[in-house]
């Protein structure tokens, strides 16, 4: 399959919902399939916190292949055979497209902390802006889980009838605090961090050794993605070094994994745009400017359908029969499936197979 | 109700389970009502992470109460009027009873990272130890919540017969690595934090601005000790401030909450405490010296009363239903009840209401 990587640079501006403006700005994008003549068989991917527009198939020298490989290509879910698939990273995010690391014009400082907040509102925006360039002004699909699902719910209330159908999984109407407070761990961890210096690092100053406040506020994130069924099966209490039980900081397996994982991370995500993105997350209601989610979703055109998985620690699937039963309630086209698993928030991109058929008969 | 505070300091040797030796120590405890003659009016109350021996009554001039307050005084549900109840800081801890801040014998020295790892068997091993020295062979009943009821459970199991009834509440039988993730943060964020200089802190230093690793963690910690349904109740998604939504570090109510809490803790609790007690957490498994928990469960004598919590996040219900198979197995003695609470695993502190009755059955 081939992978098609590309920068677009935005010279008209871009309104935000806070009231203030970016301009100029790029967006990265990546795409799967050919798109036909008509323009009328896209599917748009949107992704999640940590992901980027690199959604499938394998960069040369690679190990593993894009966050949703096994979702989209040849003959799959989303089926590059007959679809054009486009994935854009999103604004406020930190894999080219225009994030707080990036250059304001025409100073050409980095922003920084001078980077405006950025919502799923303006995420989606930006993502318009990139179709109507690609003359693409209708969709297939927009299908997206957790922060990606709430962008692909947000397009459907804010331009009804863009897409044939909407797909969100794993995600929620408006943010709970519960959500709110694993972010906050992620928030105070980074900004009390001595490195972060108030937004003042060097660009290049975490790829050696990763600020310490994003790993930390990232073993809070694993949690949340994972549950405690999973956790059993992956790691159970297993020591990583037997003679780790009477030393203080002897290592469990789980612990080693979330140091691992999490170190890592911190040497490739930029902190700042951690922070802009979870503040996206955090600030998520898709009720904000039409007074109420009854009347938001009043407006919603598209199919929309939602697939929410039993074991979800993060956004629990009562969050999405909610939005189930208010379509149902205005007599909206949906359909919802709760999958059963107990992997946790993670099984949406884990779990591939307990949803794809779900996906396929969706898009037939 | 009258508080009753001592210190005991012990010159003989304290053997651990890491073969190491705890020599000399002290024990704090509080004790409200009276002994009676026979001394066979005792009950033991045991702490959670975060608490002390001052489970009950008002300290002169305190506004707030001992941590258990409502279950323990005349006529409530741990009568001071009838028994003598009586709760000992934990050794680990740091409200007095020898912990990583103690000084060593005879270099006066204090312990920090030389101090031993404790588990929960060091913990009740040290109790018991004081209960002799008081002139106490049997007790009423052993009751603790969290890690409190790992300790009144490893009771159960290490002395077979100390103690009529064991009331054991929103706890487990081997910690999982669910529990062993959220103390992760923790761990993680205190030992990075440059102020903590691998424990070689000073004593003082903290008390005016708490170690920002140990509020960190205690944000983790918070979170698993609510849920998201009290989370909605308590917080829903308000702001602290209008304009917090489109400020970058504008914050919820639930980020105050949690920003105003762990700050605070920060400030009394010695990090180093912090980790010695998380380690015994962590490596807390009943099974751990007889070959397997149903093993540890078959050497029980005491009557054993489990409560659980519906909504608990930490340790969840079917953890202390697993406990109440084995007993019913091995057709011991025992209770089980579970709480229809969704406040989470607080509800062990918070929501007395709805388990103070059946601990006044128990005592009957």
């Amino acid at each position: 399959m081939e992978i098609v990587t590309k920068k677009v640079h935005f010279t008209s501006p871009l309104y935000l919902e806070s009231g203030r403006i970016l301009e100029p700005y790029d967006i990265v994008y990546e795409s799967y399939g050919k798109l036909n003549k008509n323009k009328d068989n896209v599917i748009l991917v949107c992704h999640a916190l940590s992901g980027s527009h690199h959604a499938a198939g394998f960069y040369k020298g690679d190990r593993k292949p894009g966050w949703w490989d096994k979702l989209i290509g040849p003959n799959k879910a989303l089926d590059t055979n007959r679809y054009f698939v486009i994935c854009t990273n999103t604004i406020g995010s930190c894999f080219g497209s225009t994030g707080p690391m990036s250059r304001m014009y025409p100073s050409n400082e980095r922003y920084r902390l001078k980077f405006p907040v950025i919502t799923i509102k303006d995420m989606i925006k930006a993502q318009k802006q990139l179709l109507s360039h690609l003359g693409i002004y209708h969709l297939k699909a927009i299908i997206g889980g957790s922060m990606g699902g709430m962008q692909a719910l947000q397009f459907a209330v804010d331009f009804p009838g863009f897409s044939d159908e909407i797909i969100a999984l794993a995600t929620t109407y408006a943010t709970k605090p519960w959500v709110i407070a694993f972010n906050k761990v992620a928030m105070e961890a980074i900004r009390r961090d001595p490195r972060f210096k108030d937004g003042n690092y060097d660009v290049d100053e975490f790829k050696e050794e990763g600020l310490s406040g994003l790993a930390i506020g990232r073993i809070a994130g694993h949690i949340s993605y994972l549950s405690p069924h999973s956790m059993d099966r992956k790691f159970g209490r297993r020591y990583v070094a037997t003679d780790g039980m009477f030393e203080l900081f002897g290592r469990y397996e789980v612990e080693r994994y979330l140091e691992y994982n999490t170190n890592n991370f911190s040497r490739y995500f930029d902190p700042l745009s951690y922070l802009y993105i979870i503040k996206a997350i955090n600030t998520f209601n898709l009720a904000r400017g039409y007074g109420s989610l009854y009347d938001a979703i009043k407006r919603i055109k598209d199919r929309v359908h939602l697939i929410s998985f039993k074991g979800d620690m993060l956004f629990f699937p009562e969050e999405m029969e909610h939005i189930a039963k208010m379509l149902e309630r205005e007599k909206k086209e949906f359909s919802y499936l709760e999958v059963d698993s107990d992997y946790g928030h993670d099984a949406f991109l884990v779990e591939i197979e307990k949803f794809e058929d779900r996906i396929k008969e969706i898009l037939k």
